[in-house]
């Protein structure tokens, strides 16, 4: 008899944004409304930039030929890539990485979702609350959690993110955590860590063993100016002990072409159950190369162009243009009484503190503003009383959202 | 302390192509030779065709605008995609398949390995040998078997595939498996099951409460005259117990677009542990919303391009391409003694029995005549007096390697 992955029952609900999705084909159906603005979600709108159209013709143009056709490419990415990621996404940093570090995927979501296929069954995972679902439900799906109770997984540890702590937890006082999913500049808090308490989560992961993965998705929303880290591998020892996720779905407007790398150094080790070192990138690449077969070939362009002189000039522009909506959205309601806003200085989310629950939040201002946010609970309990806002929209439609809000408000 | 899944260390080698790429580099790297003729892995040659790049053109030039700009899309791939999906792959069979059974994905590839996390650990398996080390591997590495001896994981059925039974073997004689692969027109060995032997696999998957999974990733190469079945629902009662897999990768050159579908109807049911029944598609559904992100817009359009009138026509002229070289390549060893000779005729693959040992054949042939096919051994035990040989390749290059061949055997 086949039988079902019972792990799959624990899921709390359906995927968060799927949920939002269905509430709001529900309330369109059924009510009349105003156009529906949706700052929830978090998809760019900003159409690619001219670097990355032409990147793609041309990428396309050579498959049009039996000269430059390409099949299958190299599992781990395109070497004209992962020489272009390695020098724009580190050059410039103070760090050991170079392109064959770099493995190239088709999202960030799915490295991060796919990644804990290479631990044993019975690690211990710290996990920050709240927390973009995907590192949580990869985990419950793969069976090293118990139950879904009062809105927490038993058998994970949570990392308490909330006002007190500028949403910045750290490091946890448990000393037998196996695996630290770790997420600057925040999704959805928009909170980035600073190089002190990178450091306290590299030297926990050092001395006991654990390996950090380093979500870096919204790296590039660090302020020029700042010296906030942009990377893990700027702390040292990192290498050693943590996995980094970069993206160009925020970064150029990647969300529809689909392109990533999770990068791993050579030094960068696990452990038998005997202790002893096993390294970490064979796995990812053993992985992939079995269960992957590679970026489309013209995608793997596009992504070249976007990290062309040019190109990565132009995306800077799209990057000040969201930030820009951060701050019409900062604000906006950072005068309104009972509510204290969060992130959206080097992070294009900003995270809302409330008094009221975050899923009527949510159904209030969708019937009564046709905005749609997110509601925090989606990211955990300690979101129960909050909102993210997506700083990702045309700017007309987030001028109108925020006037929208701050008249019912 | 992070442990590894140690379930990696039970795979017996690396992936089979991966080694293949190691001997070609290591070979080329230390002797002189003629030109590499690469009849192993696999993979298409001739460019894309104008309908599809016209398509991607297209995709493109909406990804330039505001007002056509495509960020995420359905988890499931575009309506567009999943009505030319329906109406292409199934239209013309006698099937029950619609949109709402497609959900579309980056390679059959992937689905196929990811496909197994959807059960319990301790389900029973049935794989083929030879057989397409994906669905072998993808399930060493969830731990559902013990060690590999003698060519074979120890836990897993194997159903034999051999010259007695024209590769084509019946049902497990043991009643209790739960998962089935099956691959018609198959990959490696070419062999075609007819109606009545995929009778037999549903009824017995329908008697013991059993899945198949069905990878049809070739069947357009069933000659348009045959009567052989394209799919696994052609069977009655197929709906509620199988799975089927498709691909434009060998279809219509993609791949190095990425794009294929799995296709799952809604009668389709596994089990809880308790026997009751649970309806198979929202659990890949709730996989595919959480760990996948979506096809590139781009290639979504071009598969639509490839479906269409236009498209499809142009396609049937490269699959013929392909299917005269098989011919070619059959020609050319069905003469030498000591080789029979299988595939080939709906199936872009040919199968070689030989007397020698496959990995020995290999070298020979990679050394003598810079020929490079894939050892059957790569495919399971029944391979190991074997080789298969693809048939897409450019035909003056199939022709040279033929009488290369045909020279020194």
């Amino acid at each position: 008899m086949i039988t079902a992955n019972s792990n799959y029952q624990k899921l709390s609900s359906s995927y968060l944004f799927v949920e939002i999705t269905r509430r709001i084909n529900e309330f369109t159906a059924t009510k009349t409304h105003s156009q529906i603005i949706r700052l929830g979600i978090g998809d760019v709108t900003l159409p690619l930039t001219p670097s990355i159209i032409e990147a793609l013709h041309q990428g396309i143009e050579d498959m049009a030929t039996s000269k430059n056709f390409k099949g299958y490419g190299p599992e781990n990415g395109y070497l004209f890539l992962r020489k272009a990621m390695a020098q724009r996404e580190y050059g410039d940093l103070p760090v050991d990485i170079d392109e064959d570090d770099i493995i190239v995927s088709d999202g960030a979501k799915c490295d991060v979702a796919n990644f804990q296929e290479l631990f044993s069954q019975d690690i211990t995972i710290a996990i920050p609350d709240p927390v973009y679902p995907v590192y949580v439900e990869a985990n419950v799906m793969a069976g090293r959690t118990g139950e879904f109770s009062k809105g927490r997984y038993k058998g994970l540890t949570y990392l308490d993110a909330h006002m007190e702590n500028d949403f910045l937890p750290p490091p946890p006082s448990e000393k037998n955590i196996a695996l630290i999913y770790l997420c600057f500049p925040n999704n959805p808090t928009g909170a980035v860590a600073d190089h002190a308490l990178l450091t306290k989560y590299v030297n926990y992961a050092l001395e006991h063993k654990a390996l950090l993965l380093f979500d870096a998705a919204y790296c590039h929303y660090i302020a020029k100016e700042s010296t906030l880290p942009r990377s893990i591998f700027e702390i040292p020892g990192a290498t050693k002990c943590a996995v980094e996720f970069r993206s160009l779905s925020k970064t150029a407007g990647f969300t529809g072409l689909r392109c990533a790398c999770t990068v791993i150094h050579d030094d960068c080790r696990i452990f038998s159950s005997k202790s002893e070192e096993i390294p970490l990138k064979p796995l990812w690449l053993r992985r992939q190369s079995t269960k992957f077969n590679g970026v489309a070939y013209p995608i793997q362009r596009a992504a070249q162009g976007a990290y062309s002189e040019q190109g990565w000039h132009e995306i800077q522009g799209q990057i000040a243009y969201y930030m820009k909506n951060a701050e019409i959205i900062r604000k906006a309601f950072s005068p309104l009484p009972d509510y204290s806003v969060y992130g959206g200085v080097h992070a294009p989310y900003i995270w809302i503190e409330t008094k009221h629950d975050s899923w009527e939040l949510f159904t209030r201002l969708l019937h009564e503003t046709s905005v749609v946010v997110t509601p925090g609970a989606g990211f955990g309990q300690n979101g129960a009383h909050a909102i993210r806002i997506s700083a990702f929209n045309d700017r007309e439609k987030v001028t109108m959202a925020c006037s929208r809000i701050t008249e019912r408000l």
